[in-house]
């Protein structure tokens, strides 16, 4: 006989239960030892008839739970989230860009072949249940290049925040959830060169300086430049992908250990890795040249300077430098040619902003992340998405996309010794007797008829000490309490709810009284 | 040899595809004639393929378009959705009520058996890619009764604005889609009766008048009262919802088709049906009665009077009037015994807003729905639904929904004459010579440093012309004109696009000349 499992004891079953399924899943397709397969399904099968026989003891019941990598954002991480997106809405909004909505789920053709073989692992389908096959979307990318290409759109500068869906392993504890926020900002159309560039750069130093996070820099590189080294040490183009992969982590890890991955699993020859080290670590061997001169001394190396491409892109850098400096945006830039981001569908610039030295005060363990690593912003040039949809009428973009997760984050952190309110009450409407209920309707409709946000508690006859408590737990700096003799006087008392002071205030003098009360405890 | 077809005969046959499959699985459901099902199929299978044939001739070619029943937001909705929006919210935060958000998807066992049979079958299934069985939300008020029994909630006053997931048939001229926003206001709580109620009635009020659509009724009727009805007429507990749903349609069809549907598909005897007459439309036979007269005359009806359930939701109504007057709602609140929608989860008083004359001046075929019928908003007492998650910790709610996207149609609708700004640029800035390009970047900058909207075009020498249609096109009311004669003497040309009137500002003087013109300009 089973006896009754408690819910967490069920799903930490449920859990090594689906882990066990993954690992024999792996065995299998490794081929392993069949004996070793049997004994870890016979082990599977024990701890699925518990689960199984727990049911049928508790029937129609079920774990209440958010799906796996998932959350609830309650009112606290909605104010967060809410003042985060204000201030990226506003920068947005003083930069003349619309903003457009598109389905959350896309057909799957228009998702297919967009993210990498690793990428599309993680896409969600949804189920087959007559009609056309559809996938939640893996990022705002993607639709709103379907977008432009599906509306024939061929000049647009909008931003989208909104929820994209990955079927990653989740890590929730560090930040990584399967549903999460996207933020982006994009310039699409033919322009000249580099001037939508430097306003992507422009609003990144804008939005990232409004958060108030301390120091951060904005890396910035070039594709071009890349595939140039890479040309210069003899890579070949199919290694171009996996040498950026490891080249990318050298904010993380030195550059012993990522040469060694260059040499070892990437197939560089050694020479040929040891070559990539002095240019990709330019910046990181002459940490004191500034932007202009890292790009002319790197121009200085004669193969580098031979190579068109990378020419090319190093133009294309100082011209952006320019426009930077006229966007007074220079002191946050810094040229690195060690940024190799995620180049699957980049053509040109790439930038990546990054909090160096970490938030001050903070600990990694509150964030949930490590707050001094890691980009919180990045993007650069795709020139050939749109092209993807509607080859005849391919539109040149370029955007920036916010870590607006870890962003939330790193506010929560930064607040948690604040008392944060979750709703921006202004006033109680209090009765200090009884049968006033309706006394408190009338005022507090007055109140809401003047802009004054408001509330009255649900009770036909509240305990006075009730209600001065509703206002102090939840910091709603006002009180306004009537009482019988109050009404007959024609006036009201004004209580503030930090110095508890109470002043009685003539309900023809009340609007503007308020007014200036609010005003001023702002 | 197939001959390439259009993208849209291709879609069309698609749809045709689809239909046929649905027609012929109801003929095999209903056990029709092997013969004509045999026709249908052989129809079918012609169709299926000219399409597969056209895929062969156009390798990888698909049509590229939103999934069925969904839509892109362009930025004209989004900015009209913004509009709506934010008088929506500034009402709910006025109320000091909180947000929250929830998962896009939710476990296939928490929507399970929430919707009835017809609902249930319009949910949308994630694939079983391994793990939890998911499904899309169908709507807000489920997942916030989850959210409420998960996390212990107990009391909170909540609104939820966000898209619900439906695979029901779209009708997309009439404004019926598959993915669509809804706007939930709720209260849960143990509080005295029907005060939260009230708060629920008087924000309808105050949303509804504030998007100025002109005339509307809040029609109010109580769960009780209509059981209470149907026990008079001798109507069974399980005619209660089919009978609910004939009485819902008297708001578009009159008494005689409800009555006949009631006595022929429903089974009620004609006695009863017309019994019931004369009491669902007890208001449409005595228009001239108010409120309170409706219930006392139909408490004069003995049965009625008799029956305890009928004068429990009197009672409620009664006090809910009173409450109504306080908060100066009455005149909108109209108690209709014929109110009688979606009862499935209703407990106690139930309310619905209309806009009967429809919307002065705007026809059906502009918002792709009759304006004249149908509710914009909609709500009422649910205090079982949270108990459903969680037994032993049960919170009663109440709440309102808002037909948020018919909202965003009428205002659409009223607005077709004006031009809709999808941004809020306030300035562009311009230049009348060449080579100024960093110029109009420091000054722009300077905008933006300001907090002024501002724009350049991505252009290093764009045409003065070309400047002044962005701007006009765009409706950016001020155009700020540099030249090197001008950034000699240290003056900008700021020029009105409308008045098209040019006046010198001194750069000193700028920023409050800018303000000042901004401000009267709004």
């Amino acid at each position: 006989m089973s006896t009754a499992l408690t819910d967490s004891q069920l799903e930490a079953l449920r859990n090594e239960i689906k882990e066990q399924g993954d690992e024999i899943r792996r065995l299998k397709e490794s081929k392993a030892d069949p004996a070793l397969i049997k004994e870890k399904v016979a082990a599977m099968l024990a701890k699925k008839k518990l689960v199984e026989g727990d049911a049928a003891v508790k029937p129609g019941k079920f774990v209440l739970k958010c799906p796996k990598g998932t959350r609830d954002y309650g009112p606290t991480a909605m104010a967060i989230r809410e003042q985060v997106i204000e201030i990226m809405t506003d920068t947005f909004k003083r930069h003349g860009a619309e903003t457009i909505e598109t389905p959350v789920f896309e057909l799957r053709d228009v998702l297919l072949g967009k993210y990498g073989e690793e990428g599309g692992k993680l896409v969600y389908d949804l189920q087959d249940q007559g009609g056309e096959l559809l996938s939640m979307r893996y990022d705002l990318t993607v639709p709103f290049a379907r977008y432009l290409a599906m509306n024939k759109v061929a000049t647009m500068k909008r931003y989208h925040i909104a929820r994209v869906y990955r079927r990653d392993q989740p890590v929730m504890t560090r930040g990584r959830y399967r549903e999460f926020y996207q933020c982006d900002f994009d310039i699409a159309g033919k322009y000249d060169s580099m001037i939508p560039e430097a306003e992507c750069l422009k609003i990144m130093d804008e939005v990232l300086s409004a958060l108030k996070l301390g120091q951060y820099v904005i890396k910035l590189n070039h594709r071009l430049m890349l595939e140039g080294m890479f040309a210069v040490i003899g890579a070949n183009d199919s290694q171009f992908k996996s040498v950026c992969a490891s080249v990318d982590k050298l904010d993380k890890e030195p550059w012993d250990k990522v040469e060694e991955e260059l040499v070892k699993e990437r197939g560089l020859t050694p020479n040929a890795a040891a070559r990539l080290g002095t240019f990709v670590c330019f910046k990181a061997l002459h940490p004191d040249l500034d932007n202009g001169a890292i790009l002319d001394q790197m121009m200085q190396i004669p193969e580098l300077a031979a190579n068109a491409k990378f020419k090319q892109g190093v133009e294309e850098i100082k011209l952006l430098l320019t426009y930077c400096a006229a966007f007074g945006v220079s002191s946050a830039v810094e040229v690195n040619p060690s940024l190799a981001r995620g180049l699957d569908y980049y053509t040109g610039s790439i930038y990546e902003a990054v909090i160096p030295d970490g938030l001050a005060g903070v600990k990694d363990e509150e964030v949930g992340v490590p707050v001094g690593v890691g980009s919180v912003a990045g993007g650069g040039r795709y020139d050939g998405l749109v092209g993807m949809f509607s080859p005849k009428a391919s539109v040149p973009c370029c955007g920036v996309s916010f870590g607006i997760e870890r962003l939330f984050a790193l506010i929560e952190a930064k607040n948690a010794s604040e008392q944060q309110r979750t709703t921006s009450t202004q006033v109680l409407v209090a009765s200090a007797q009884k049968n006033l209920l309706a006394d408190r309707m009338r005022l507090v409709s007055q109140l809401w008829s003047w802009g004054v946000k408001a509330e009255i508690v649900y009770k036909e006859n509240p305990k006075m000490l009730n209600q001065l408590q509703y206002a102090e737990e939840r910091a709603i700096p006002f009180v306004l309490i009537i009482g019988e003799q109050e009404l007959k006087d024609g006036v009201v008392k004004l209580r503030n709810t930090k110095s508890r002071v109470e002043t009685n205030v003539k309900l023809e003098d009340l609007q503007t009284s308020l007014a200036q009360m609010i005003a001023t405890s702002n």
